[in-house]
Order: C-alpha cells, then sequence, then structure tokens
C-alpha cells in the first residue's frame, strides 16, 4: 500500500544524505572528542564544523552562541530554567497561550515553584495580541518565551517584534524564542533580532530525533540544566552525540539550501491539498486565515466530525496526519491551540493538521484530495450530527 | 598505520550489529512514537522491545522502571535533581571522593543552593571506607549517590551494600549508583538490592554516544528536569530518540550475551597488559591493586614521566589511551580520583589508564608491551628527574 507522509511537524524522515554523513562516526570516526589523540582530533574538529553550519542557520554571529542539545525540549528547558535561575527575586514570566508542551508544561512547572506567569492570548486566526503584551511587560519580568511558528495552525509569531517591544519596556527581561517548527520553513536570522535565546530541533528538518540546538547570544548568561563534563562550555555535560551533531549541521545545511523550495514548491503543494480538500469537501474549513504561516503547513476543521476517527480511516488509505501535537496525542482534551484561537466546536474537535516537507510528491497529494472527500461523506454518514450536516452537505 | 584503541571507558566503537539494527530508523521506520498512525506504532513497539531488553540488563524488575535519557550524565542530573526536588527541608547529600563529574559537580552545584555535602574517602587501592559513610548517614540524609565501578582504576565499589547501611540507618534516604563504568563488564542485579535508582550510558558498552536510561525502582518518586510532552511517562519530555533507543537496546542484549566473554578474555587480555608493562618497565606502577576491579580496566603510574607525554608518543604509534577521565582531560590538574587514593607524587602526572573492550584483539595488546619499554626508556632519558630514575631504572 502506498504510504502519503503528511505529519512533517510531528517528525521527519531523516534525509539519506544525512544518514551517510553520520555513518562514518559510529564504526570509525568513534574517539571521544575530549580526548587528546589523533582519532578524538577528528570527531572534535567535525563538531566544530557542524557548529559553524548550524550557526549559519541560526543566523547567529558566531559558532560560540551555539550549543548542542538532545531536543527541542531540552533547549526550551534549558533556556528557561537556566534563563530564571540567574534571575535572581524576579519571578514574573510571559509566554503565550498557544505555546508547545515543552514551554506551556514547563511554565506551569514554575508556577508552583512561586512564578507569576501570564499568557497572551491569539485572535481567530491565531495572530498574537502584542498590545496585552506590552501592558504586561514590568522591571519585575524576568522571562518572555514566544514560538516562532505554532506547530499546529503553522501561524508565524512576530517573534522580532516581540523581542522589540519587551527590550524597550525591560531591557533587562530575556527573551527565548522556540523556533523548533520555524526552521528550515523559513529563514532564521537572530543576530538582526534582539531575541536572546533560540531553540530548535533536528528532527524537524530531516535530522535524527535526539539532538537539538540553543542559540544562546554572546553576552546573555544562563546555568546548565545538566552539570557534569566541561562539554559545550560547560553548559551541558555529557559526552557529546558526535554522529547525530554532524547529521544536524548536514540537515541544517541543506534545509538553508531548501528554503526557496520551501517557499515556492512546498507551500504550492501546500496551496493545492488545501484548496483540493476545501473547495471538494462542503464541512471543511480552514482554520487559522492568516496569511502569515510557514509554507509546509495547514489546519483544516472538518464539521460534526471527530477527528481521531478521520485519522483512524487515513491511516487505512495510508495517509499519516495528526489531529495535534503528538507530544499531546493520546489526550482526548481538543487541541489547546485552536481552543485559544476561539475555533467553533463544531469544527474543534474535527480538526486535522497536515504537514508537507520537500520529500512531499504532487502525486501524494492528489491522492489526499483524491481520497478524502469520498471518506469524508462516508464518516459525515455516521455522525451524530446528522441534522446540522445536512444544512451544510 | 596501525590504531589500537585502549580508550573504552572514554567511549566505544558502536557494534556493527548496532549499526545495521538502528538504519531503518532513520529513513523508513521514522514515524513519531506518539502518533496514532501505524507507521508510528512501529516506532512505539520498537521502544517496547528496547525497554524490556535494557531492563534485563539492569536486572529489573520490570520494563516500567526505565526511563531512556540523552546520556549519562543526564541520567545522574535527573537521579540527584528530580530526586532532591521532592525531599523538601532534608538538605544533606552523601557521596564519594572518587566519582565521576557528573555527580561531583553536580555536588558541587547544589551545595551553592545551600545543601551540606560529605564525600566518603578510600584507601590507597580505590576501596571505599564503609565505616565513614556509617557515621555520616542520619535522618537528614537525603540521598547517597556511588558510583558501581570507578572510570579510572575500575575499582568495583560495593554499591549493593552501601544501599543495605544506608537504608538501615534511614529507609527515606534514596541511593543513587552510577551503574556507567559497570554495564556491560560485571553483571548488573539491580531488583535484588535496595538501590533506587541506577544510571547507564549506551556509548560505555558500543551503543552511540547520546543515549542513556535510568532505572527508577518501582514506588521511587523523581521529579523530571525535562518537561514537556508526556513522553517517558511524563518523566523526561522530548520526542524518543528511536534509532538510539532501538540501539541501545540491542547493545544491552549483546552485552551481556558478552559478559562471560569480558570476564574470561577480556580479562585475560587485561593481564597479560597489565604484567607485560609491569615487568619490563621499572618504573611502572599499578594503581588501585584491588582483586575487585572491572575486566576491561587497568591504570598504571609511569614515575617521574609526564603523563601527557607518554599519551602523545603513544598516539604517534597509533595506541590510544588517556590520564583520567575524557570529561576532565584538557584541564592540567592531576585525577581527583589517584588523589584521593593517596597515590604517590612521583607517579601521579604519569598515569596512564588503558581500557580494553570486546573487540580488542592479543596482537593490539602484543603490539604495546612490545612498543611501550622503549618509549618510557627514551621519555625517561628527557625527564627531570634524572637522579630518581637512576635509582630505579
Amino acid at each position: 500500500m502506498r504510504t502519503v507522509y503528511l505529519d512533517n511537524n510531528a517528525t521527519t524522515m531523516v534525509d539519506p544524505i544525512v544518514v551517510e554523513t553520520m555513518l562514518p562516526y559510529f564504526k570509525e570516526k568513534y574517539g571521544n572528542p575530549s580526548s587528546i589523540y589523533e582519532m578524538a582530533h577528528i570527531t572534535h574538529d567535525a563538531i566544530s564544523e557542524a557548529r559553524e553550519k548550524v550557526a549559519n542557520f541560526f543566523g547567529a554571529n558566531s559558532s560560540k552562541e551555539i550549543i548542542f542539545t538532545s531536543c527541542g525540549s531540552e533547549s526550551a528547558n534549558m533556556a528557561i530554567r537556566g534563563t530564571l535561575d540567574l534571575c535572581g527575586t524576579k519571578k514574573h514570566i510571559i509566554t503565550t497561550k498557544v505555546e508547545h508542551p515543552c514551554v506551556l508544561n514547563t511554565y506551569k512547572e514554575l508556577e508552583k515553584k512561586g512564578y507569576k506567569t501570564d499568557y497572551i492570548g491569539v485572535d481567530d486566526n491565531g495572530e498574537l495580541n502584542l498590545d496585552e503584551l506590552k501592558n504586561l511587560v514590568s522591571k519585575d519580568t524576568a522571562l518572555v518565551s514566544i514560538m516562532a511558528a505554532n506547530n499546529e495552525t503553522g501561524a508565524i509569531y512576530p517573534y522580532e517584534k516581540t523581542a522589540e517591544i519587551v527590550k524597550e519596556i525591560n531591557p533587562d527581561t530575556k527573551v527565548f524564542v522556540d523556533a523548533v517548527q520555524a526552521a528550515g520553513k523559513i529563514k532564521l536570522d537572530v543576530k538582526n533580532t534582539k531575541v536572546d535565546l533560540m531553540g530548535i530541533s533536528g528532527h524537524k528538518f530531516h535530522a535524527p530525533k535526539g539532538i537539538g540546538a540553543l542559540y544562546i547570544k554572546s553576552g546573555t548568561m544562563i546555568s546548565p540544566i545538566i552539570t557534569g563534563g566541561h562539554q559545550e562550555r560547560a553548559l551541558r555535560a555529557g559526552t557529546e552525540n558526535v554522529p547525530y551533531i554532524v547529521g544536524m549541521g548536514c540537515a541544517a545545511e541543506l534545509a538553508q539550501n531548501n528554503l526557496d523550495y520551501e517557499g515556492n514548491e512546498v507551500k504550492r503543494l501546500r496551496n493545492m491539498l488545501e484548496e483540493g480538500i476545501l473547495s471538494n469537501i462542503k464541512n471543511a474549513r480552514l482554520n487559522s486565515r492568516t496569511k502569515l504561516r510557514v509554507p509546509n503547513t495547514t489546519n483544516i476543521g472538518f464539521e460534526y466530525i471527530e477527528g481521531e476517527l478521520i485519522l483512524l480511516h487515513l491511516d487505512e488509505l495510508g495517509i499519516c496526519a495528526s489531529s495535534g501535537s503528538a507530544c499531546t496525542s493520546g489526550s482526548l482534551e481538543p487541541s489547546h491551540v485552536l481552543r485559544a484561537m476561539k475555533t467553533p466546536f463544531t469544527s474543534l474537535h474535527g480538526s486535522i493538521r497536515f504537514s508537507l516537507s520537500r520529500f512531499t510528491k504532487e502525486e501524494d497529494i492528489k491522492y489526499v484530495t483524491d481520497t478524502m472527500p469520498a471518506l469524508i461523506k462516508k464518516l459525515a454518514k455516521i455522525s451524530p450530527f446528522q441534522k446540522e450536516l445536512s444544512n451544510i452537505l
């Protein structure tokens, strides 16, 4: 059976070139980069080269601003907890209602430890309320966390402007940007912003799961969350994951070279998918209609139909999609992002995210737009909302 | 040129079988284990299978007791910080003077946060002073950390007995065992001990760098240090590193199957190396003469000769060895482990660790024992301690 993988915001296939690049570091070039013999210099140098590539990918001034971590969640925890550990008595922290659980749940934990938190809302297009932010930042605000792009809707948030607003009110407030869903989809240019910290995750742009990076602007101080050896300038202990670091460097370079392709061809396919569904399925409704979206993501609500049911039937057709972030799946709660956007309850429970990659083919999209109308019609017939559906279909 | 890799306590070659086992999880079986389609069930099930294998490797009662982490340092930090986060007002913690930096430096950080620490000493064989421990454990003791085997000398510590002593005085005190250097070298059987937490690192037994595991005895509560998604029973957020988890499962199974080989053949080669050096080089002195050593490690001091100089010349011969833990190399301080053992200063600075693996061949050992006497003789000639050396050589 055909497999059409449209869940690239959950995770991506590792690019075959990345796999080839990593392979020698398992069986041949396996020296511990902290050791002093030649075999160790090889891995030490390989890390330096990858760090340069990742620094370029961030648009950082220097590779010294890059720390490798084990994932996007670690990057976020390190940025947030590591910043607050040095903020003394300042106990006010701000984020948005639509962050990934690695930020939201970390904020919830911090509330238990006495931090006062504020969550900025979004409008029904998923756009941030920056006026709300202006009124919240004060001299007690230690940190503002904001994502660069939303994992569920693909909405791009104005993190550059957010950082400017924050710094204008309180230059000491640190700004962390979770750029996990922006990396590889839109250009990052962190050096030309007032952002202090930015996190990314390799497996969202065709590196493996289990490698992340954190940009720490030169001069910004944070505490490590994993202490021990002197690795990563004593900010992240643990023997370096050489193969994945090399792989992430390679994946970052490939992603950067493919940014135009993302913005043109991937976007064209995403739009083809979106239009194919919206024009042929009457109870389909586009969530997040903002123009500012990453090129690969669409989130569509199918009114009066249960999302999990759609996903199971899509799976039978070989189509992989998602009803929200993989990190929250398993829970039957509707998406906190769509709820924050006040998505009508009629489509809230039947919202499906499709996320493409540069490996998505036009025939994949055609397969989905060809098969979905009949599928949704079939599921509409067993929906308990026959009366409501009869008004639409 | 021939390469003789005798630094397996720093890191190991990934077993080719482990690499083969991981490969499909990069390009084909890449689904996010938290997603709900078939491709995700495959990775979800692969993790469960690996968790069973790692549980067996620990000698745990259940795979539910195993959490995958990104490295041994994360396992130690998670065990120590995660335990203390739930210990309320108890601020006394104990460890040994010879721990790995991931424990020692974490304790140093905790001292800054108000914890009272005690460090148990060792005798000149590297054996722990358990009487000292008995006198230190009190009702205020939150945690005792002890390594199962020392990375520098290979000395095995009586962690089972330590746990019994601790629990007899205070059943609420938690015991964490850093088993990073024991795993794959001696049998672990944690279920038959009173140990609460035990950490291991994949890259010390032929899995890749960047994967670790933490055993948490059923009923033991700890806080996560990386919060976010619900992965690893909400104890360790972040999309699972499926390839490395599968690789670690495979490596654990292989290591377990090779324990007899380690205890017999690797030990035979280690003893051959040790005897070859000690009998042919007059200023060579065995550090840690305890019978209780892991089979693969020897640590030999070359009196009046600088260790770094020996390592550089060994490197020119293609021999990879180390003067201490890779995590502290780069620093010119002599080993804290050898200092704690009161190793005489005459050999302290010239101590070299050789650590073998199941991939070490007899011809590798012969090459070292054939070439080292001439090397040490050459270096002795340029030593500033000619008078002292003339009495020995």
